[in-house]
């Protein structure tokens, strides 16, 4: 097997890099250093020419898209249980993974990259402060799902085994506090990401990426 | 089966509805009336506490996301091949799927919908302009894919089998008309779009949404 991931560090590809990392395969993992802009080079284009990660090449065939990748990872890892296999809690799982993937994370992206979404400084401005007001309420949700999870005896946000969507709550969390969010206003989200990041293959991944897991400035 | 959808017309749901009429099961359409604002009701609330559309039930069990529901569709009427099986052209689906789900989309939600990410007048009115000229540039990306699949020999975007990506690019394209963008300024997207509103379970579910395809000032 020929795998090779293409990740930025912090960035949302952190979730394909845990579950390879947590697959036990071997895989190339390549950094794109998106501060210094190499998502646009001409090198990176022609595998992504969207210009962003994650992007994963199995076998020289290019896979882009969280979903598409986790999904294509489920498939060809099934003993790592990354989904669940009945219908109907994978279908909530991909729901959950889904809302994350087009809802929490483009939230985000109107704070940390708003000239995505206009060209003009003061609507930049005014995107960052309103939608830094609706991540917080996501994050909120977000703990609302940490919450349900235990109270159903699950270990994990989809049950036994540990999935993308507990990757990526630590990804969301951890760019709350990017935000300004404080980890400690959403104290049960805090504690579970603190559990997922204690994780040894997701320790590993953030020790690969140099992340520190509290952005906030009092931290 | 005891199918339910809950759909708006002209909305996204579109996607999913195509999809159960066409896999020739009995399931019972619900329609929700988003300009009246019944998917804030206590009762649409009850079933999606974030008040949208499309929900699937399956024998009480709600999935809410297009992603989700689609993928539970394929899983539970595999003879429909909406998706593909082979585990890269299976990746590559999702990968396009999820680019419509997670960026088309709301794009076309930035002009549509600009209060959901601001409450300031003048920044709605800075994001419906711009985000328009956005989604004109992703209108002709979704053009090359069509184009691609064509010098490829598919008939549809992922190969001889209509799929949930056929059924988005309706939609997308008939929000673009919506937008103030002609459909004839991508005269293969348009030529394709046509193709797919003339697929009998497609015909079938416009007239039960009641829609027009081409919704331009001058049409
Ligand atoms: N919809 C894409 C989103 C990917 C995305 O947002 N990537 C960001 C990092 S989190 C990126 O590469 N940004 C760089 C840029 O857009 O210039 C997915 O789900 O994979
Ligand atoms: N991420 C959701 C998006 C659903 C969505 O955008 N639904 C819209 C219609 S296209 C809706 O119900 N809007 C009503 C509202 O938000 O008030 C999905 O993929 O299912």
């Amino acid at each position: 097997m020929s795998l090779k991931l293409y990740f930025a560090p912090g960035a949302c590809s952190f979730v394909p890099h845990v579950l390879l990392e947590m697959s036990g395969t071997a895989f190339e993992p390549n950094m794109v250093k998106l501060h210094k802009g190499e998502q646009n080079n001409d090198d990176y284009k022609a595998i992504n020419p969207r210009g962003q990660v994650p992007v994963l090449v199995n076998k020289g065939q290019v896979v882009t898209q969280i979903v598409a990748i986790v999904l294509h990872l489920d498939q060809i890892f099934p003993d790592a249980h990354f989904l669940p296999t009945e219908p109907i809690a994978r279908a909530q799982a991909l729901s959950t993974l889904a809302w994350m993937n087009n809802t929490v994370h483009p939230t985000f992206t109107h704070i940390f990259m708003p000239q995505k979404f206009s060209d003009q400084p003061d609507v930049q401005a005014a995107l960052k402060t309103y939608n830094t007001q609706v991540f917080h309420g996501m994050l909120g949700e977000l703990q609302s799902l940490v919450l349900a999870a235990a109270a159903q005896g699950r270990t994990w946000l989809t049950g036994e085994h540990f999935s993308p969507l507990d990757a990526y709550s630590l990804t969301l969390t951890r760019w709350g506090t990017l935000a300004g969010i404080a980890p400690e206003v959403h104290p049960e989200l805090w504690a579970f990401v603190q559990k997922v990041a204690a994780v040894p293959a997701v320790s590993r991944v953030m020790a690969r990426e140099r992340l520190q897991l509290n952005m906030s400035p009092a931290a």
